[in-house]
């Protein structure tokens, strides 16, 4: 019997990737606006680079972004990218299709429902509370938090814990089959990869650890409903075989 | 004869305390609101009291708040005060009263304009381009750039070379009798004291270096256009006097 789903955040629930790659293009073509002496796709191209070198998370793209161009340090241009890229942020943060309706219905039906996300904890609730996802959510795990990442046991065993259920009793949805799908499958939960985004065709080496995988999320709601039924019949035979 | 108007721009362009003083106390609100288990006021001052020791550039203003509060980290009462702060900081950021009317009257009359400000140069520029300001100003100058902060001569010297105008021809406008005032007179400008905000009473120490003092940012262009028919009037009588 399924009792409790976690969610992965990033492009399960929020609809990270797509904004982000927004936010750095309104970002260059405000610098190039502002009058950064290079052409958009130049610029576009050198930022993705240097992100795929520093990480997302690094604090200066838009500095380091000039070095890599050799440009003279211009806080102006620098001031018009992080306008850029924070107002689209802001405004254009939206949930992922079908993602409230889902966790709605879960609710409605009685299912704990969990987070369990990697990321800066600060930047992860800033998502969470700015959609105000938190009303539908018991617990909230970052692994950050317990200084790992997933695929992690410990981050999937922390959920269950928390939760007091059995691995099997636990769903896992999430976008990538590397740190959600074998994540969650290794301590035992029912996996359900959401083929959405990026990496809808990457780690394909893992596909064996998913039960199922579905391209909506609305799907969840006929898995978890299917799995529970399936089970109850399995006892109502077992009652009367005996 | 004024040739050059040059403009402080926190508190004298910009309402920078007001703003920052509305995203704190929104901040701390929103945080107790999402569960911080303490009274608004307690917070509020303690907040108050970190920004006067750390600065009010410090970057970790919310959760060294939660440790002087010998409160546990918690990631979701940070961003719930990160989410409010910068919400209110891009919502009611505004400029000052009369401001945009005087620099598009200052220009139409062809004089220069300058901004003379210290600061972190990226979050000047971000005021300054979000409030479309740069419209105005044919140079900006961010003392952070030359390693020094008003008064120090540095600054003033750079935007009088910039322009290549004499001391006497500018004129500085700020709300800082020390920073503003006192440094432009030091290196031989004219100086109108904008009497605003928390720095209206304060720094009385150096008033002997305003000529004069203004309630309104409208009066600066009496007192430009006052100064140039003075100097007009002299330069005729002497005209008539050869």
């Amino acid at each position: 019997m399924i009792r409790v789903v976690f969610f992965d955040l990033d492009d399960t629930l929020v609809d990270t990737s797509k904004l982000a790659e927004m936010a750095r293009k309104n970002a260059i073509e405000n610098m190039v606006r502002h009058g950064l002496p290079v052409d958009f796709e130049t610029a576009y191209h050198e930022l993705l680079e240097l992100i795929n070198e520093y990480g997302s998370n690094f604090g200066r793209h838009f500095d380091y972004l000039l070095r890599r161009l050799d440009l003279p340090n211009n806080p102006k241009w620098i001031a018009a990218g992080v306008i850029a890229y924070h107002n689209t942020k802001f405004a254009y943060l939206k949930s992922v299709k079908g993602a409230r309706k889902v966790l709605l219905e879960l609710k409605k039906d009685g299912f704990g429902l969990g987070v369990i996300t990697d990321g800066d904890p600060i930047k992860q609730w800033e998502k969470i509370l700015r959609l105000e996802l938190d009303e539908y959510f018991d617990e909230v795990f970052i692994s950050n938090d317990l200084g790992v990442k997933k695929p992690h046991r410990k981050i999937f065993e922390k959920a269950l814990r928390k939760f007091n259920v059995e691995p099997h009793e636990a769903l896992m949805v999430g976008d990538r089959l590397y740190s959600d799908i074998y994540g969650a499958k290794q301590v035992g939960m029912r996996t359900v990869w959401f083929k959405y985004g990026k990496y809808a065709n990457r780690e394909l080496d893992y596909l064996e650890y998913a039960d199922f995988a579905i391209k909506s999320l609305g799907e969840v709601l006929e898995i978890v409903r299917g799995l529970n039924l399936e089970e109850k019949e399995r006892a109502d035979k077992e009652v009367h075989a005996d």
